[in-house]
């Protein structure tokens, strides 16, 4: 098979103990599947603050620049929350979606058999659960200019949200697509009754609608929304919406699926190339002690297998694999009904990387 | 007593048959209590553009203005959502909220006993859940210019989001003011990793909270707080937030309650002065039969009587007849379990006038 090119981030906190799991993962693939990758690291968010004076270094960015997709394990922790914001992992962040051009978020919320308890929704409300929060992730509120000046009420602050109809179609677009492969229904979220960026957004939205009859499209306003996943979170299928409302309405996804510390993500841009990582954070607190849990972060690789490089099958290994150690009965301790029998980061991962 | 003046703005939907009811019970607890009001209609709203083309017409402003409180139904509807936006319900809404002056909207998110089980959450999670966001009202992204241009991809809206110092000094005060009077915990909503106006706001926070020693503070992000109110909503005592994500966290607070069709909600200025409205909204679906709850406008009579004229004793007078009639398993049929039993709205009016 050709040599698929991977740059590995471990990041902070817990990222490099579930990285490394996440990478016996992909050894393991090639072995059995006959695939081919060549991993590179980088540094980037904190590490790279302390090491490099940037928490988006150049030779970092060159390394996504030229891999086919990148695996990041977690950033950021309370060391760096009170740098400048030029020296803060979040910056990196915010810098490395912009410069990969990784203009769409996918946030698969679904539950785990068992963490069905973990949710704090009733059981038959969450039942049948099973949704992608689609969010716009280089536009908005994010990146547009934002300033201070003096006012006539004294000092004030300005952030400028702006979106073209550009930005709004490939979204959209994308949405569509990936609602097409699912139950066909799209929930498109806005605030269109008092942002001029929402209006654009439906606008464009029910234009591009018209070349993707098959998918039911629903508008629902983002108040109504945070509201509607919390009432019947079993009826949405695909959500897409903008940056600062899919920041806030793809974690609530995720909470209530109870399955938070299991969930994992995909950021992509025009083309096949995309970066995963975990949805959980770098867990400073539990972080060097061997006891996290590195399964969103072995996720992530399956979801990479399927979205960049269309290794269904070794995907579906990865997927069963984890779905079997956890019928066995094996947990972290993030997971564990009972602490004492969790087992640690590594026990777990050479479990899935035996059961593929 | 000193006459107390009332501007009634009854509105659309189901608002005039709630506001019926609402008044009905201003008029026994002057009977029971000597207090005395004058009360006088206005037109806002829907039906306001039907009939002077306008959502906010000058001589309702007036009359709010030469009010001392103002109470309100709901507003808006089907018929008017896709008019032009000078013809919307939501712009009279904003308009009202900007010439009142009313920076800041209370939302409670309290539990009905005998809703309890309405809530998608788990008992055992909700317990003990008696929060109240404070929202500011007239500033952030709602107010701030809005327009279209044409950019370098095409034609793009844009939305700006403005703080000045004075606007975030006078809610948090108010917010602190009010966890004063209560478990004298704080959180303030931001999202400080990403916008400057987030940034102006902590800080501005933190400055304000040397006054209010006694009073903890914590700092929460708007994508974690989403998070935190569905995993542990008895942990909050007061939230205070921008416009922006107030609008999203009070809905999503009232929510999982399941209790959302009884709360209801204050919008202040400074001074005494206020507007008070039940959460809910026009229900155009079922106005016009007689069977909506008054019961969240009945108690927006009583927050008004708390906030604005300090009569206590007519406050819990209502608040204890709202319980008793509860309690004696009387329920319009959007709370009842077993809807065949369901009593209408003036039925609902008529058994709290009664308990007054
Ligand atoms: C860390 C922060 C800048 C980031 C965001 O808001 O996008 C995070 O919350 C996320 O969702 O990836
Ligand atoms: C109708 C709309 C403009 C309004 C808002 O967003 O403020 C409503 O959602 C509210 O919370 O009162």
């Amino acid at each position: 098979a050709e040599v698929k090119k991977i740059a590995v981030i471990a990041g902070d906190g817990i990222g490099p103990e579930v990285i490394a799991e996440a990478e016996k993962v992909l050894k393991k693939t090639e072995e059995v599947f006959g695939y081919r990758f060549e991993t590179e690291h980088g540094l980037f968010g904190g590490i790279a603050i302390d090491e490099k004076g940037t928490p988006l270094p150049q030779e970092t960015l060159e390394l996504c620049k030229k891999a086919d997709a990148v695996l990041l394990g977690a950033v950021g922790g309370p060391k760096w929350d009170s740098n400048p914001k030029e020296l803060r992992p979040e910056t990196g962040l915010l810098g490395i979606r912009k410069e990969l051009g990784l203009f769409s978020n996918i946030r698969p919320a679904v539950i785990f058999d068992c963490l069905k308890d973990a949710s704090t929704l009733k059981p038959e409300v969450l039942e049948g659960t099973d949704l992608i929060v689609v969010r716009e992730l280089t536009g908005g509120i994010y990146f547009g200019e934002k300033f201070r000046r003096e006012g006539a009420h004294g000092e004030e602050a300005v952030d400028t949200c702006v979106y073209n109809v550009q930005e709004i179609e490939r979204i959209a677009r994308q949405a569509f697509e990936i609602a097409r492969t699912r139950s066909k229904r799209l929930a498109s979220v806005d605030k269109a009754n008092v942002l001029e960026t929402s209006r654009l957004w439906r606008e464009t939205v029910i234009r591009i609608s018209a070349d993707y009859p098959d998918v039911e499209l629903e508008h629902i306003l983002v108040d109504n929304c945070a509201m509607q996943l919390l009432r019947r979170p079993s009826s949405f299928d695909v959500i897409v919406t903008e940056n600062m409302f899919g920041d806030i309405l793809s974690d609530e996804a995720a909470m209530l699926t109870g399955s938070i510390g299991m969930l994992s993500s995909a950021s992509l841009g025009e083309g096949a190339f995309g970066l995963y990582e975990p949805v959980h954070g770098s867990a400073p607190d539990i972080a060097g002690q061997g006891i996290s849990n590195p399964i969103a972060t072995v996720l992530s690789v399956a979801l990479m297998f399927r979205l960049t490089f269309g290794y269904h099958d070794a995907a579906e290994a990865i997927e069963r694999a984890v779905k079997e150690v956890l019928d066995a009965g094996h947990r972290t301790g993030d997971i564990a009904v009972d602490k004492s029998k969790a087992i640690g980061t590594v026990a777990m991962g050479e479990l899935i990387v035996n059961a593929i």
